[in-house]
Protein backbone atom coordinates (compact mmCIF):
# COMPACT_ATOMS: atom_id res chain seq x y z
CA UNK A 1 0.00 0.00 0.00
CA UNK A 2 1.70 3.30 -1.05
CA UNK A 3 1.03 6.47 1.50
CA UNK A 4 -2.38 8.32 1.01
CA UNK A 5 -0.04 11.22 3.74
CA UNK A 6 2.91 13.47 1.51
CA UNK A 7 5.91 12.17 1.61
CA UNK A 8 8.66 13.93 4.15
CA UNK A 9 11.05 16.12 3.63
CA UNK A 10 13.72 18.22 5.33
CA UNK A 11 13.46 18.64 8.76
CA UNK A 12 12.32 22.37 7.41
CA UNK A 13 9.62 21.47 5.39
CA UNK A 14 7.86 18.88 7.78
CA UNK A 15 8.46 21.88 10.92
CA UNK A 16 7.30 25.07 8.46
CA UNK A 17 5.73 22.91 5.04
CA UNK A 18 1.86 22.82 4.95
CA UNK A 19 1.86 19.26 4.04
CA UNK A 20 1.03 17.07 6.17
CA UNK A 21 3.29 14.28 6.57
CA UNK A 22 2.90 12.09 9.57
CA UNK A 23 5.99 9.78 10.47
CA UNK A 24 4.90 6.11 11.73
CA UNK A 25 7.41 4.00 13.44
CA UNK A 26 8.86 0.57 12.67
CA UNK A 27 5.60 -0.75 13.67
CA UNK A 28 3.59 1.69 11.43
CA UNK A 29 2.35 3.13 14.23
CA UNK A 30 1.94 7.24 15.33
CA UNK A 31 1.34 8.43 19.12
CA UNK A 32 -2.42 10.28 19.25
CA UNK A 33 -2.90 12.33 22.40
CA UNK A 34 -6.61 12.59 23.19
CA UNK A 35 -8.02 15.74 24.78
CA UNK A 36 -11.47 17.05 25.40
CA UNK A 37 -12.49 19.56 23.16
CA UNK A 38 -14.35 21.90 25.84
CA UNK A 39 -12.20 22.05 28.79
CA UNK A 40 -8.73 20.47 27.38
CA UNK A 41 -8.35 17.46 29.61
CA UNK A 42 -6.45 15.18 28.04
CA UNK A 43 -7.83 11.81 28.39
CA UNK A 44 -6.02 9.28 27.06
CA UNK A 45 -3.15 8.23 24.39
CA UNK A 46 -3.78 5.80 21.90
CA UNK A 47 -2.06 4.97 18.18
CA UNK A 48 -2.98 5.11 14.44
CA UNK A 49 -1.96 3.34 11.96
CA UNK A 50 -2.13 4.76 8.16
CA UNK A 51 -5.57 3.13 7.97
CA UNK A 52 -7.48 4.54 11.38
CA UNK A 53 -5.58 7.85 10.53
CA UNK A 54 -7.04 7.97 7.27
CA UNK A 55 -10.68 7.03 8.81
CA UNK A 56 -10.30 9.07 11.49
CA UNK A 57 -9.81 11.94 9.05
CA UNK A 58 -12.94 10.84 6.62
CA UNK A 59 -14.85 9.57 9.10
CA UNK A 60 -14.74 12.51 11.92
CA UNK A 61 -14.40 9.64 14.50
CA UNK A 62 -11.40 8.48 16.04
CA UNK A 63 -10.38 5.33 14.65
CA UNK A 64 -7.01 3.53 16.61
CA UNK A 65 -5.00 0.45 15.88
CA UNK A 66 -5.49 -1.51 19.53
CA UNK A 67 -1.29 -3.15 19.93
CA UNK A 68 -2.74 -5.60 22.26
CA UNK A 69 -6.07 -6.57 20.04
CA UNK A 70 -3.76 -6.43 16.87
CA UNK A 71 -7.08 -4.89 15.29
CA UNK A 72 -8.39 -1.59 13.92
CA UNK A 73 -10.83 -0.33 16.35
CA UNK A 74 -13.40 2.73 16.03
CA UNK A 75 -13.20 4.29 19.82
CA UNK A 76 -16.34 3.92 21.52
CA UNK A 77 -18.14 1.40 18.97
CA UNK A 78 -18.93 -1.33 21.38
CA UNK A 79 -19.39 1.11 25.09
CA UNK A 80 -20.73 3.93 23.09
CA UNK A 81 -18.07 6.71 24.00
CA UNK A 82 -17.22 7.81 20.39
CA UNK A 83 -15.11 10.53 20.09
CA UNK A 84 -16.38 13.51 17.54
CA UNK A 85 -13.12 15.25 16.46
CA UNK A 86 -13.40 18.81 16.90
CA UNK A 87 -9.92 19.23 16.13
CA UNK A 88 -6.82 17.21 15.00
CA UNK A 89 -3.01 19.14 15.12
CA UNK A 90 0.11 17.97 14.79
CA UNK A 91 3.09 18.37 16.43
CA UNK A 92 6.30 20.14 14.83
CA UNK A 93 8.13 16.53 13.64
CA UNK A 94 5.21 15.18 12.51
CA UNK A 95 5.17 12.24 14.55
CA UNK A 96 2.11 12.31 17.31
CA UNK A 97 -1.33 13.86 16.67
CA UNK A 98 -3.63 15.70 19.30
CA UNK A 99 -7.15 15.03 18.86
CA UNK A 100 -9.58 17.63 20.75
CA UNK A 101 -12.76 15.59 20.55
CA UNK A 102 -16.19 15.20 21.85
CA UNK A 103 -16.96 11.67 23.59
CA UNK A 104 -20.52 10.80 23.10
CA UNK A 105 -22.70 8.37 25.50
CA UNK A 106 -21.46 8.93 28.93
CA UNK A 107 -18.89 10.77 28.56
CA UNK A 108 -16.19 7.81 29.44
CA UNK A 109 -13.00 7.41 27.81
CA UNK A 110 -11.11 5.60 29.72
CA UNK A 111 -11.90 1.16 29.94
CA UNK A 112 -11.95 1.06 33.32
CA UNK A 113 -14.96 3.42 33.96
CA UNK A 114 -13.70 6.59 34.01
CA UNK A 115 -13.56 9.83 32.28
CA UNK A 116 -9.39 10.32 31.77
CA UNK A 117 -6.75 7.48 31.63
CA UNK A 118 -4.83 9.03 33.85
CA UNK A 119 -7.03 8.92 37.04
CA UNK A 120 -3.45 8.42 39.58
CA UNK A 121 -1.20 11.06 40.46
CA UNK A 122 2.09 10.20 41.58
CA UNK A 123 3.23 11.30 44.84
CA UNK A 124 7.12 10.24 45.74
CA UNK A 125 8.29 9.76 49.47
CA UNK A 126 11.40 9.33 50.55
CA UNK A 127 11.66 6.58 52.98
CA UNK A 128 14.07 6.52 56.13
CA UNK A 129 16.61 4.74 54.55
CA UNK A 130 16.51 7.41 51.35
CA UNK A 131 14.89 5.04 48.89
CA UNK A 132 12.51 6.31 47.22
CA UNK A 133 8.57 5.47 47.54
CA UNK A 134 6.61 5.77 44.97
CA UNK A 135 2.43 5.81 45.26
CA UNK A 136 -0.55 7.32 44.30
CA UNK A 137 -2.73 9.70 46.24
CA UNK A 138 -5.99 9.23 43.75
CA UNK A 139 -7.57 5.78 42.47
CA UNK A 140 -10.05 5.74 39.93
CA UNK A 141 -13.08 7.79 40.78
CA UNK A 142 -16.13 6.70 39.49
CA UNK B 1 20.15 -2.40 35.77
CA UNK B 2 17.27 -4.05 37.81
CA UNK B 3 14.21 -1.99 37.87
CA UNK B 4 13.42 0.83 40.47
CA UNK B 5 9.67 0.55 39.81
CA UNK B 6 7.30 -1.93 40.89
CA UNK B 7 7.30 -5.23 39.52
CA UNK B 8 4.11 -5.33 36.73
CA UNK B 9 1.28 -7.52 38.30
CA UNK B 10 -2.38 -8.22 36.76
CA UNK B 11 -4.37 -5.96 34.58
CA UNK B 12 -6.53 -5.57 37.83
CA UNK B 13 -3.49 -5.08 39.95
CA UNK B 14 -1.94 -2.31 37.25
CA UNK B 15 -5.03 -0.79 36.75
CA UNK B 16 -6.34 -0.21 40.50
CA UNK B 17 -3.40 -1.01 42.45
CA UNK B 18 -1.32 1.37 44.58
CA UNK B 19 1.73 0.64 42.83
CA UNK B 20 3.90 2.61 40.31
CA UNK B 21 4.71 0.26 37.77
CA UNK B 22 5.42 1.90 34.22
CA UNK B 23 5.74 -0.22 31.57
CA UNK B 24 8.62 0.13 29.25
CA UNK B 25 8.22 -0.12 25.52
CA UNK B 26 11.32 -3.01 23.62
CA UNK B 27 13.20 0.09 23.04
CA UNK B 28 12.98 0.78 27.20
CA UNK B 29 11.18 3.70 26.88
CA UNK B 30 7.85 5.09 27.88
CA UNK B 31 5.61 7.67 26.12
CA UNK B 32 5.05 11.32 28.32
CA UNK B 33 2.76 13.96 27.36
CA UNK B 34 3.81 17.14 28.97
CA UNK B 35 0.85 19.90 29.41
CA UNK B 36 0.84 23.15 31.15
CA UNK B 37 -0.08 23.05 34.73
CA UNK B 38 -1.99 26.29 34.23
CA UNK B 39 -4.34 26.37 31.42
CA UNK B 40 -3.79 22.62 30.34
CA UNK B 41 -2.22 23.03 27.27
CA UNK B 42 -0.71 20.26 25.38
CA UNK B 43 2.64 21.25 25.02
CA UNK B 44 4.69 18.17 23.92
CA UNK B 45 5.17 14.25 23.39
CA UNK B 46 8.56 13.27 24.50
CA UNK B 47 9.77 9.76 25.76
CA UNK B 48 11.38 8.57 28.90
CA UNK B 49 13.92 5.64 29.62
CA UNK B 50 14.03 4.49 33.28
CA UNK B 51 17.01 6.70 34.23
CA UNK B 52 15.33 10.11 32.75
CA UNK B 53 11.84 9.23 34.40
CA UNK B 54 13.90 8.03 38.10
CA UNK B 55 16.25 11.56 37.33
CA UNK B 56 12.53 13.43 36.42
CA UNK B 57 11.33 11.92 40.35
CA UNK B 58 14.46 12.88 42.35
CA UNK B 59 14.90 16.53 40.57
CA UNK B 60 11.29 17.51 40.12
CA UNK B 61 12.49 18.92 36.31
CA UNK B 62 11.45 17.06 33.36
CA UNK B 63 13.98 14.58 31.62
CA UNK B 64 13.48 12.82 28.57
CA UNK B 65 15.58 10.33 26.30
CA UNK B 66 16.05 11.71 23.00
CA UNK B 67 15.43 8.76 20.17
CA UNK B 68 17.42 11.55 17.31
CA UNK B 69 20.57 11.52 19.50
CA UNK B 70 20.05 8.87 21.59
CA UNK B 71 21.11 10.59 24.86
CA UNK B 72 19.51 11.32 27.93
CA UNK B 73 18.25 15.20 27.74
CA UNK B 74 17.38 17.42 30.12
CA UNK B 75 14.59 19.62 28.76
CA UNK B 76 15.35 23.33 28.51
CA UNK B 77 19.01 22.55 29.42
CA UNK B 78 20.01 24.70 26.86
CA UNK B 79 17.35 26.77 26.28
CA UNK B 80 16.62 27.77 29.18
CA UNK B 81 13.30 26.40 28.97
CA UNK B 82 13.11 23.82 31.69
CA UNK B 83 9.90 22.21 33.02
CA UNK B 84 9.13 22.18 36.55
CA UNK B 85 6.90 19.26 37.24
CA UNK B 86 3.86 20.37 39.13
CA UNK B 87 1.77 17.35 39.09
CA UNK B 88 2.60 13.48 37.50
CA UNK B 89 0.05 10.99 36.48
CA UNK B 90 0.06 7.59 34.80
CA UNK B 91 -2.45 5.99 32.94
CA UNK B 92 -4.85 2.96 33.22
CA UNK B 93 -2.37 0.73 31.88
CA UNK B 94 0.55 2.42 32.99
CA UNK B 95 1.93 2.61 29.64
CA UNK B 96 1.89 6.74 29.12
CA UNK B 97 2.99 9.44 31.30
CA UNK B 98 0.94 13.01 31.67
CA UNK B 99 3.55 15.68 33.42
CA UNK B 100 1.76 18.93 34.20
CA UNK B 101 4.62 21.73 34.08
CA UNK B 102 5.50 24.91 34.82
CA UNK B 103 7.78 26.46 32.03
CA UNK B 104 10.64 28.29 32.96
CA UNK B 105 12.17 30.97 30.80
CA UNK B 106 10.77 32.26 27.79
CA UNK B 107 7.59 30.18 28.11
CA UNK B 108 8.19 27.81 24.90
CA UNK B 109 8.16 24.11 24.99
CA UNK B 110 9.02 23.82 21.33
CA UNK B 111 12.36 23.94 19.41
CA UNK B 112 10.64 25.62 16.87
CA UNK B 113 10.42 28.59 18.94
CA UNK B 114 6.72 28.11 19.71
CA UNK B 115 4.91 27.11 23.03
CA UNK B 116 3.58 24.31 22.39
CA UNK B 117 4.68 21.63 19.39
CA UNK B 118 1.22 21.26 18.35
CA UNK B 119 1.03 24.35 16.55
CA UNK B 120 -0.57 23.29 13.38
CA UNK B 121 -4.42 22.60 12.81
CA UNK B 122 -5.18 19.99 10.09
CA UNK B 123 -7.69 20.56 7.13
CA UNK B 124 -9.17 18.29 4.92
CA UNK B 125 -10.78 19.41 1.67
CA UNK B 126 -12.59 17.13 -0.86
CA UNK B 127 -10.78 17.52 -4.03
CA UNK B 128 -12.74 17.37 -7.11
CA UNK B 129 -11.47 13.77 -7.89
CA UNK B 130 -12.97 13.09 -4.50
CA UNK B 131 -9.94 12.34 -3.49
CA UNK B 132 -8.53 14.13 -0.23
CA UNK B 133 -6.52 17.07 -0.24
CA UNK B 134 -4.54 17.61 3.40
CA UNK B 135 -2.65 20.92 4.58
CA UNK B 136 -2.85 22.81 7.58
CA UNK B 137 -4.51 26.47 8.33
CA UNK B 138 -2.06 27.37 10.83
CA UNK B 139 1.25 27.89 10.66
CA UNK B 140 3.97 28.63 13.58
CA UNK B 141 3.30 31.68 15.27
CA UNK B 142 5.86 33.79 17.01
Amino acid sequence: MSSRFAVRGTDREIEIGTQFAPKFDEHGLIACIVADANDGEVLMLAHMNEEALVRTIETGDAWFWSRSRQQLWRKGESSGNTLAIQEMRVDCDQDAILLKVQISGNGVACHTGVRSCFYRKLTVKQTADKSLSLGFVEGPKR
